[in-house]
Formats: structure tokens, C-alpha cells, sequence
């Protein structure tokens, strides 16, 4: 090995190494005496000592060496911190930078500065411990963890100089979605894409007990390496003037294959998919901290995840633990009077953009640029009149989206992703103009697939989800498509995503990027040969829980409506977008000016299947979803046929949020509009495309709420005909047809009679279907009567 | 390579395979004339083709080979099925083996139960199209992809004698919760535990493209599983004699190696983790199926991986194909006149539980024991009075699981799962009795880490949940412990489990299961030292959409009460029981024998809280959980302190399914019951544990449900005190109090003077907290005043 740094060089690397850790350490503990210019007392430290310290001083010293290498190399590179609870270390680092003092001016590069910088953290009204949206130069909350590696790769597609370093925890490494990430390998193409550098940091312990992966013999884990993908250098050991030697070695290597694997990818000739480097730093945890606490081995144990040394008050002499361990960095070498960082140091970082805090990929909003967007109008259908013809609402979308790429194809800034559904969601027209990109061996009979698509499938949606947040977050734009039901193998990461963007919007140097789009179809009430494990639309339940500043939920019934929401979500900034759409043909609507003023709305009476005129009706029938609005329309059209004299309105709700009152979301109809549209005390029946709870809830403030009958899925699912799940759960025309004339009291002499044609009916397609396994013709060729 | 297959014994065994073949595609094809005894016509066809066959021929060929394996070493086997998709292969060969008719004696063994065999599947009224619990040998649902390979750890773990043979799919293996399992040989103890046998099945591609396994190099390959810690043996061809001798040879290695580490293993010496035999299968998708279709190659490709045949009506030809294809088969080789499969190729099958689809560890309420729990009542916490004594709830409950491995050692049927938190979540007392169990290697200051340990950890809810479910479908129980927030990562995996449950209830031969407990803790109101990414209380409303008949919600309020819930839960069967409960030091209200009552009520009156007697009160306060409980409380303390005139009654809920009605779940109390609690007309302040929105759902269809205000969580977090986290919410004693006041008519009067306490107690908290760092000592030491 060789010994890459000067003793000048090494001793300075080290100092600012001494310094993130001194910083990191004086915020879990501090609250005031930031130099330890005063004798420590309890007085100076904090009463609830919270943060996580056993990895930090690691993602310092990553950090150090990334600075050496950025610096002497000039590269463009930003610093994923898988082990998000380091928060102390990012802070600390971005402050040494001079990066966090510019975002946030009160926390200035002097004594007080310290002060406040030490007492702010894990402090009421102050910032969270981990990293965070309010930590300069991240794109990954430190919280759940298992979502680094993907976010790296989703930062790196499409940004040809951009460098991700990513720091993954062995802790992280045992999730599912961190198992999976390292495959993402195989599809970042080293011409058109920047690199990903991923560090595995082995400090062999999780909260109690050791990581997979530190355990396992070193043969192993450099197989296991290899086998994803990668060419692994190990650099490992605890006494830090060999650590910075043999880190600063393996850094300067890993550098020079990045830079050799770019110049023979981008040479001309025909691109193959590299042993991409990577790092294995295995170093103790709590790495110089206290070696011993209470007799207890901490340093290099579990014992160090959290806080290493508690109860200051309480036991004698934890205190005096604490000044030394704070005193063993020997702050005095490190500050000038003033509390400043020496210059001698400060000159190790990287200056400007190039400061991995102020690194404006890690701020995407501020390299965004609007897409290109074709006119959605001209992909409408031709809908010369409601039902008269039929369509698939996606395979429309899809023509779309195709021309999408095709206009931002310069920017290179456009992905759409998806598990290995693109084709089978019906949107395959986007494979006129780009592939599925894949880096994986190619043969001759594989279709649709190359190295520069912009399509990218892997049966995984955290993978899709997780590239795609990546790719947001550093200020480009995407579109994802799922099945309805397996959406909810990525719940927790919307979650996590919800509450970045709900941060962010009081961050005030963040700038807003690109939403975050799901065309969820494949839907429930369409599963006809995967059934009851494939039919859940409960995601949008899920996505209602948070803040209505982020989160928007659509269900446009037709191609036309779908092509406007469609346009809309690509435009919009910083929300989550939830579409729900049929890819099954279906009878169309709305024609084009008619679509996209019904999603203007948000929801509207259609005039041209209600009777009332502007008088009040007997009943309201209501709808969400592409098979809904059938059935409710056939229901209707039954009811006029069976009981001409019903005075029916019939709304349609494209924008579930529109449903709720203005004070609690900014789609919200106005009390007035509401009850206009809904009466104050006429029935109401609704038929909804997902769980009925749903719709009580955002009407639940509305003057008519309790006159909301909802017909919805009621988890009752196999694999069946499609009229007969609507069946199942009572969403189909005759139960929802019965269940109007029911509630209308004017009608009350004629219920029995309307019951029977309805059982009849129902009995004649149950025993047409068990008989010949499809649908009645009169429901399979049903078509609008107006 | 060897050939250990006779030339007889091989054709048998083709025979065999051939004749799973012809079932599964006649199973996706007709519906009527089963053995071709008839020339096929288009009235022998279904009208809706539906179903998978890409992979059913591979599982077809494995079963083959392991039936034979099974018989000349009489093996207790069962098949866990990660492409599920493969339905037909499944359902054919249980039905070959003589398994489905014992089942089903309907679909008897001759020409009229194969005309019922084939025409049942993904018909109305019929079977599923994946492997589901109607499946016989099944413990894993064929629907969402990922959890097969858990599933067969889970099933091995306690089971020595049994090897669990798990196919895995190349399209499965690239999620995220499939490519962790493997590590789950770093848990698997060759002495007293079975074997698990993956297979991994390259058949090259998932709906519409190449995967990724299946594209790297064989090198790549077989350097990450043997990272992974396996010895893989590779079977790669497509020529079927070929094949049938190197599957053959393979099986019977894997099978010594399997043998041989046990044995090891089980001698007596120290036991070390084995580099575990598997298998790598690499055959064409859609095997002996039409090699073009329309011009385009369809075995070995895509194109084989649902239905590579269709429109035979629209396209002249393609029944001819299909006619081709079944004959192909040479069904008249297989079964006799009768339709029944012949003796020669029947005798290749096992015999009795066996057989795999007859394998009792398959259907595991057979096998399942009543676990012997200790008296729940000897662990209460002393409660002299309401708030007399504080108690940390989950440390109490701890101490009983502790007794409950203690007793249940001798059976090895219970084991205790979470992601590393078991200590963090302060059920430590389990290490008493157990440690961690680990086969990674051990260190020697390591602590409460063994090759035995009971207790389950490891930095994955997918590793843990499906661990768990594969334990408990084969017969045993558990209990999994986890972060509140972070259990919506496997909120997918709960759909399924749910499903599963579900639909195990009407299939007759399915036996009951013990149920999935979780304890939810480290909850959304006490996540003092991780902030906003850790605060999450939705996975309730998850659950929540799914059957009455196998959910259930306990939100015990202290120690006593979580004692008993434990108690319920862990005697209770084939439901999914969510326990929410916190792990801080916190006020104890119900004595043993209270709490035991308030159980078993599911909700009640807390009359030492109430001061109105049999009257009516001026509003009801009520609550679900442990924080909301002590702010409740609080308020009715503060209430009374400033208006002694207030007349409330105080409700707390353990069992939030009792505030449904009984139509709706089981649990629910009835109409009278809740009127008479609740009042018709009086407002109810409800401090609720999670989002406000399940309160008003849960009490929908009540008589007073427009008079209920709920408190909750309104998605705003940050690491602050507890208290503030509350306050931020407005779930606190302040808010809820300010509520009760203002929507009580005949106080209207002091509301004002109230609203200006409220006020000025609220500004003394935040100057406080922001001074100081910790919550006001008032707030901290608050004590019950009763």
C-alpha cells in the first residue's frame, strides 16, 4: 500500500477529522461552552442527551477524504449518509465548510456561532437529529433506513459528472430495499450517467447486537461484493494515521477506475457494464470515543450507537469522562480565538459548489427546468357523444408520455419508471421512441431494451420508488407506474418521502422540484386472472393521512379526463401525485373541452345523465373511478328505464380532494358549491373505487354527510369475471340502482318490485357466468342509453 | 457428471413431468374434453384465457425430481412456491399425487374430476390462478412477489426433520424483501433447526423483458450466492433427458450435503454455520410449449410468460397450435380408460404425509399446540390507586414473555421476533431466559447472542414478518415487536397475510393457525431522540380495511392492561392483533383485576375519573391510548380544578373494534350499550392515539357521532419533549381541556377567562422548553390528583 499523504497533509487531515467529531460530540452533549473555554460543568450540559454518535465519527472521516479528492480533482460530487442518525456528523462537516453558516446566517463562524450550533440540535424549536431536509447537501432523511443506495443511483442517472458517494450502514444493509439496491449496477450506464460510490461502513453493530455483514468471513463478503457487481477495496482498522493512509490510497483508486471506466465508456465504443468500484470501511463504532464506560468496552461496541455516557448528574465521574473525551480532540488546534476554524484547516475543504453541503444536486430545486409538454388536447379521443365509443384510458396516456420524451430528449431529464409493467399497464406506445434501459447481458431476440432507454423496470418497487425520489431530488422529473395493489410495498416509503416534502417547504434555501407522479392502474376491479391478492386499492387510504400541502389523489374516469390530470401532475412542484385509471377498454365520457373543464373542477354534476334539471332531485347518484362511473351510469340508466318519473343528479369526482372542505385542503369545495351539488338532505350514493370509509371521511364536515351511502370494495376478491367482482362488493348497477330506489321515500310502493327484477338479474348472471365463464353479453356490450 | 436416472426410471419420469404439463396447460385452456378423447373444438375452449404458464413447466420438473428424492430417502418435505404465478403446476401435481382429491373428493381421480379439474381454474365460482391457501402443500401465497424464501426459513426454524424446498423466481428475486433472505441462513442452526433448500429458478424473464440473474455472467452469478453463504449446483439446459440425469445428479448432492451438515451438526461438537447446498435451475420460460407463435419465438422468451397462445377463436390456426401443443404430451401414455393417472407413473410419487401437498407442517393448525402461558395476573404492577405508581409497560410485559419461552423451551414452539429493538423496546427480560440467535461469527464480548437464542433480530420488518408467518402457518407461535412507524414497511406483507387468513377460513381442510401478534411501541408520541421520520401511528388505518373477521386493535393504556391483551392475543387464532402500547416510564391507572375487566370490556367508564354519577354529563372525555389517556386525564383534572361544577365522564378504550357495531365486527358493543355511554347528545372530546380520522370512521354508524371531536395526530412531529409533541398536536391537556369548555352550552360564559389559561399555560411551556430543553417539572411530574 501506499502512503499517498504527506506528514503535513496527513496531520491536518486528521485535525479536521478531529474537528467534525469535537463538533458531533459537543452537540449530543452541549448546551452552552461550545470551546470548553470555561471548566465543563453539568450547567453546560444538555438535560436530555439525545443523538446517535456511533457512526459519526466514521461518515467524518469519509467526509475529510472526500474533500482531499474533490479538491485535487475538481469533481462535482455529493455525499449520501445512509447512517442518517450521524446527523451531528453532516452538520458538523457542512458547518467546517462554511456551507451551513450561508444557509443559515445566525449560526455564524465564531464562539457564539458554536453555541448556538452545539445547542441547537435534538432541541426544542431547534433541528432534528438525524440527517435531514433542514441538513445542507443531503437528498436522504436519516430515518427508515434502506434507502441510500437507490437515492445515490437516482442522483446519478443522467448527470454524466456527477460523483454519489454513498455511505451504507451495515446496519442498513440487512433491509430489503438496501439488499436489492446494489443491483441498480445494472442499469447506470457509465456514458450517459455519473458514478456511484458506494463505502459500506462495517462498524459491526446495530442498536444491540452485530451486523450481518461484519460477521461474515472476509472471503464471503468479497464474493458477495463481486457477485452484485462490484470491484470491492477494503480499508480497514481503528489506529487513524494508518486508517487516513490506507483511506486516502484506496480513495485516490477509487477515483482513477471511476475516471478510467467514463473515458473507455464515452470513447465511442460499444458500452458494457463495468466492476464499478467501491469501499469496505470497517472501523470501530464510536470510533474515539470513550474506550471504556462504567467498565463496560464502548468504543468499538453496540454500546456506542446512541449516547456512549449518560446520566452526568447522576453517577460520579461521567462528567469528568465527558471534558476529557471533548478535550481528547484538542479543540485549542483546531479554532482560533474568535472560535473560527484555523485557515490552515478550513483550506482542506473544497470551496464554493464544490463543498458537498452547497453541491446544488443536493438542491435540486434550483436546477430544475420545467419539461417540455406536448398539448394534451390533441391526444383526445374523439368522444362524439357519452358511451359512444370505447377506449383505454392508459394506451392514450401512454401516446402521451412517448411524445413527453421525445420533447425533453435533449434535456435528458425525463424517466419513466415502473415494475415490469410498462407494456402490460397499456403506456407501450413510450417504446416507439426509447427502450428499457438495462446493462445486463443482451441477446439477439430481446426487444424494447438497450443501454440508453429511458424506460427503466425492475420487479421491485422500492427500487422504482426509490430511483425515482433520487432522480427528483436532483432536480429532474419522472412518472411511475404500478399495480394498485403492490403500491403498498412501497407505503412506508411514500411515507418518508410525504414528510421530506412536507420539511422542505419551510426550508428556506430548499426550492420546490418536480412531484412525485404514481399512475396506479391495473386496479382492483380489473384483476381478472390475478384476483383477491391483487385487488387492494387501499394506497390512497394511506396517502390521505398526510399533510394536505403534499398530497393529491385523482380518479379520472376516462382517457380524456386521465390525458388532462396526466398534463396537470407533470406540471406541478413538491406534491405526491395519486392517479387511479382503467387500462381496460372502456366506454368513453368526455370529449376533450369537456375533460379538461371537469378536471379543472375537480367534480361536477354531468348533465347529460341526470334528469333533474335545476330543480332539487330524488336522489344524487355520485361516483370515483373509471368502473364505478360505468356502473353508476348503468344504474342509472336502469332507474330511468324502470322508474321514468326519478329526478336523479348525477356528479362525478375526479379530485378526491375536492371533496373536502377549503380548510382542510386548498382543492376543497366551498360549503356552498357542496350543497348545491349534494343537497342538504337528499340521499346520496356513491360509488367509489376504493374502501367506502374513505368517502365519510373527506365528506365527514359536509351538511349531508349523513345522507353518503357508499358502495365501494369491501374485500371480497377472486379471480372472476369483472362484473361479477363488482358483484362481489355490491358496486354494480342492480345493487346500486336498488339501493337508490330504496332511500327514496317517494318511491316506497315500488321497492319490492324493483327488488325482485333486481335479484332476478343478479341470479341470471350468477348463473350465466358459473355456466360459461364470461360475462352476460348484455353487460360485456352494455352501452349509455342517452 | 453422474447419471443416476436408469433409462426406465428416467422415462417414468418424464412421463410423470409430461403429465403435469398436460394438466397445467389444460387447466389454462379448457373446459371440457380433458384427454382429448374428442377432437378439440373451440366449445372445449374457455372464453377468458387466463393464467401463467412461463414458469409452470420449470415446477412441474422440480416437483418431479423431488417426489423421488422424497421416496428413496424418505424425506419430510414441503414446497414452498415463489412463483406463485405457476398455479397449474401446483394443482396438478397434488392432484397427480392422489393429495387434491382427498381434498376435494369432487374432482375425483378419472375423466369426469378432470373435466372439473381443468375447468375449475380462474373460472367463477372456481380456483385462483396462483398458488393460494386452496392450494394443498401450500404455506405461500402466489401473488405478490418476495416472500417465498422467508416464508421456507420460517417454516424450517424448529422443524429439524423437515426440508423445506423453496423455488425461487428470477422475476421475485430482484425485490427487495427476496434479496435479503438469503441471509437468513445467518439464522438457521443445522442442529435444531431443518433445512432449507432454494432453488433458484433462472427461467430468464418476468412479463416483458430479461431479469436481471439471469443476465449477469455465470461467474457474477456464483460469486453472490456463495456471498450470500450457499454452495450452488447448477442444472442448465433445455434438452429434457439432458436435464432430467443433471437435476437428478444435482438432487441427489444437495440432498448428501444436506445430510451431512446435520449430521455434523448434530454430533455433539460446536456447531459453525455450513455453506448451505442450493440449486440453480436454469431452463427455457415456458418449456415444452410452442416454440413460435404468429413468427415470434415464444418458448424461451417472454412471450411465454401468461397465456402464449390466445385468440383461437379470432385467428386461424392457433387451436390447431393448441391441439399440437396437448398432444405433444402423448396423454394416452399417461392415463388409463378411466382417466386415471397409471400405476407405473402414480408409484413415482410418496405416499401418505409424503406426499407434498399432504405434508401436515403445510397445513400447520394440525400440528399446533396451545402454547402453556404463565397466569398474567402474577405479573401485575402493584396500583394502590389510579396514578399512585409509574411503570414502564412493554419491561412488564417483557418479564412475561421471558415466562412464556421459559415454559413453552421444552416444545421449541415460540420465538420472539423484531428488528434489533427487542432490548430498545424494553422486552429485555427475555435475555434472561434466551438470547439472540446468530450463526454469523460470535466475538467474545459479545452479549445475549448464541446459536440457540429464541429471540429473532435482525434489521428487516420483511425478514421478520415473513420469518414469522412461515412459523406460524407451519403450526407454531410468535411475537413480533417493532417500531410503531416503521411497521408500514411490511404493510404489504399484512395485506397478504390478512388475505391469506381470510380466505384459509373457508377452505374446510385448512385447520386454524395462531394468530400474528404485533406490539407496536417506541410510538409516535414518544420518539423524543428521533423526530418526525419515526412518527407515524397510520399502520392502524391500514389494518383497519381489511375483514372484520381477522383484524383486531388493542391500544392498552398501561401495564396492567397490556399484560392482559398479551394474554389474549398470544391464546388467540388465525387473526392479525395489533397491540400499540408505550415502552417510557408513565403513570399506572388500573389494578390487575381492573385492567383484567376493562379488557375484557373492550371499553368502559373510568368511574374514579367520572364525577357525574348515573346523571348525564355535561360532555364525555374519552381516549385510546397510553399518552392520550394521561393527557385525558389531565385535562378532567385540570377541568375540574377550574370549573368543579363540570359534570364528565371519562371512557378510555383498549379494544377499538368495540366502538363499531356489532354488524360490523364481532367486538363491537350494541347500540344501547354505546348510546348509554356516549350519550345521544352530549359533546365527546376523544384523544385519540392516531390520526383523527379512524375515531370518526369506527363511530360512524352511531346515534351520536356528530357530537365526537377527536384529538390526534395531525402529522406534526420534530425532536422535541414529550410534552411538546402533544402540544403540537393538540392532543394535550390544554387543547382537550379548552375543547371540553368550549362546546359545553352552559359554560359558555368562562370560556373566554379559559381560553386565556390555556393560553398563558401554553406560552409558559414554550418559553420553557426552548429555554431548557426538557418539559416543564410540573408537566414532567404530574400526578393524578385523585
Amino acid at each position: 500500500m501506499t502512503n499517498p499523504l504527506s506528514a503535513d497533509l496527513l496531520a491536518r487531515m486528521d485535525a479536521y477529522w478531529r474537528a467534525a467529531n469535537y463538533l458531533s460530540v459537543g452537540q449530543i452533549y452541549l448546551r452552552d461552552n461550545p470551546l470548553l473555554r470555561e471548566k465543563l460543568t453539568l450547567d453546560h450540559v444538555k438535560p436530555r442527551l439525545l443523538g446517535h454518535w456511533g457512526t459519526t465519527p466514521g461518515l467524518n472521516f469519509i467526509y475529510a477524504h472526500l474533500n482531499r479528492v474533490i479538491k485535487e480533482r475538481d469533481l462535482d460530487m455529493i455525499y449520501v449518509t445512509g447512517p442518517g442518525h450521524g446527523g451531528p456528523g453532516l452538520v458538523a462537516n457542512t458547518y467546517l465548510e462554511g456551507t451551513y453558516s450561508e444557509f443559515y446566517p445566525e449560526i455564524g463562524e465564531d464562539e457564539a456561532g458554536l453555541a448556538k450550533l452545539v445547542r441547537q440540535f435534538s432541541w426544542p424549536g431547534g433541528i432534528p437529529s438525524h440527517v435531514a431536509a433542514e441538513t445542507p447537501g443531503s437528498i436522504n432523511e436519516g430515518g427508515e433506513l434502506g434507502y441510500s443506495l437507490m437515492h445515490a443511483y437516482g442522483a446519478a442517472f443522467d448527470n454524466p459528472e456527477l460523483i454519489v458517494t454513498c455511505v451504507v450502514g451495515d446496519g442498513e444493509a440487512e433491509t430489503g430495499a438496501l439488499a436489492t439496491s446494489w443491483h441498480s449496477n445494472k442499469f447506470l450506464n457509465p456514458a450517459r450517467d455519473g458514478a456511484v460510490l458506494p463505502i459500506l461502513h462495517l462498524n459491526g453493530y446495530k442498536i444491540a447486537s452485530p451486523t450481518i455483514l461484519a460477521r461474515i468471513s472476509h472471503d464471503e463478503l468479497d464474493a458477495l461484493l463481486r457477485g452484485y457487481g462490484y470491484a470491492p477495496h477494503f480499508v480497514e482498522g481503528h489506529d487513524p494515521e494508518l486508517m487516513h493512509q490506507a483511506m486516502a490510497s484506496a480513495m485516490d483508486k477509487v477515483m482513477d477506475e471511476i475516471a478510467a471506466i467514463q473515458l473507455a465508456a464515452r470513447s465511442g465504443v460499444e458500452v458494457q457494464r463495468p466492476a464499478w468500484p467501491m469501499i469496505v470501511l470497517r472501523s470501530p463504532k464510536g470510533w474515539t470515543g470513550p474506550k471504556e464506560v462504567d467498565g463496560n468496552p464502548t468504543e468499538d461496541s453496540w454500546r456506542s450507537h446512541q449516547v456512549p455516557l449518560s446520566k452526568l448528574a447522576e453517577v460520579p465521574g461521567h462528567l469528568k469522562v465527558l471534558e476529557d473525551w471533548l478535550l481528547s480532540y484538542r479543540a485549542e488546534e483546531l479554532f482560533d480565538d474568535a472560535g473560527k476554524l484555523l485557515p490552515e484547516l478550513a483550506a482542506l475543504a473544497p470551496s464554493g459548489n464544490r463543498r458537498m453541503g452547497a453541491n446544488p444536486h443536493a438542491n435540486g430545486g434550483l436546477l430544475l427546468k420545467d419539461l417540455k409538454l406536448p398539448d394534451f388536447r390533441d391526444y383526445a379521443l374523439d368522444v362524439p357523444s357519452p358511451g359512444a365509443v370505447e377506449g383505454e384510458s392508459t394506451r392514450v396516456a401512454g401516446a402521451f408520455l412517448r411524445d413527453v420524451l421525445t420533447l425533453n430528449d435533449g434535456a435528458q431529464n425525463f424517466r419513466v419508471f415502473g415494475p415490469d409493467e410498462t407494456q402490460s399497464n397499456r403506456l407501450g406506445a413510450v417504446f416507439e421512441v426509447t427502450d428499457r434501459v438495462f446493462m445486463g447481458d443482451l441477446i439477439e431476440t430481446d426487444r424494447q431494451i438497450s443501454r440508453d432507454g429511458r424506460v427503466m423496470e425492475v420487479l421491485s418497487e422500492h427500487l422504482c420508488q426509490g430511483w425515482l425520489e433520487g432522480y427528483l431530488l436532483t432536480g429532474r422529473h419522472g412518472f411511475f407506474s404500478c399495480y394498485e395493489a403492490f403500491i403498498h410495498v412501497v407505503d412506508s416509503m411514500f411515507n418518508q418521502h410525504a414528510k421530506w416534502l412536507n420539511v422542505s417547504k419551510s426550508v428556506p434555501w430548499r426550492k420546490p422540484i418536480a412531484s412525485l407522479t404514481y399512475l396506479l392502474t391495473s386496479h382492483v376491479w380489473r384483476q381478472d386472472h390475478n384476483g383477491f391478492s391483487h385487488q387492494d386499492p387501499g394506497f390512497i387510504d394511506h396517502v390521505m393521512n398526510k399533510k394536505a400541502g403534499v398530497v393529491r389523489v385523482y380518479m379520472p374516469p376516462d382517457a380524456n379526463t386521465l390525458l388532462s390530470v396526466v398534463d396537470h401532475c407533470l406540471r406541478s412542484r413538491d406534491y405526491i401525485n395519486v392517479i387511479v385509471a382503467g387500462k381496460q377498454p372502456e366506454p368513453q365520457w368526455l370529449d376533450g373541452p369537456a375533460a379538461e373543464a371537469h378536471c379543472a373542477a375537480g367534480l361536477g354534476v354531468w348533465e347529460w345523465a341526470s334528469n333533474c334539471g335545476t330543480e332539487e332531485p330524488d336522489a344524487v347518484v355520485a361516483c370515483a373511478g373509471d368502473v364505478p362511473t360505468m356502473e353508476a351510469l348503468a344504474a342509472v340508466a336502469l332507474l330511468r328505464e324502470q322508474a321514468p318519473d326519478i329526478k336523479l343528479r348525477f356528479v362525478n369526482v375526479v379530485d378526491l380532494m375536492a371533496l373536502q372542505p377549503p380548510s382542510i385542503h386548498p382543492h376543497g369545495i366551498d360549503d356552498a358549491a357542496f350543497d348545491a351539488m349534494f343537497t342538504t338532505d337528499k340521499p346520496v350514493i356513491f360509488v367509489h373505487h376504493g374502501y367506502p370509509a374513505l368517502i365519510h371521511r373527506l365528506t365527514y364536515r359536509r351538511s349531508n354527510h349523513d345522507n353518503f351511502h357508499v358502495h365501494g370494495f369491501q374485500e371480497e376478491g377472486t379471480t372472476t369475471t369483472p362484473f361479477d367482482m363488482a358483484v362481489l362488493n355490491q358496486i354494480d348497477r342492480f345493487h346500486v340502482a336498488k339501493d337508490v330506489i330504496d332511500r327514496v321515500p317517494r318511491l316506497a310502493d315500488r321497492r319490492e318490485a324493483f327488488a325482485d327484477l333486481v335479484a332476478s338479474r343478479l341470479a341470471e348472471h350468477n348463473d350465466y357466468i358459473r355456466e360459461n365463464g364470461e360475462d352476460l353479453p348484455e353487460i360485456r356490450n352494455w352501452v349509455w342509453p342517452g
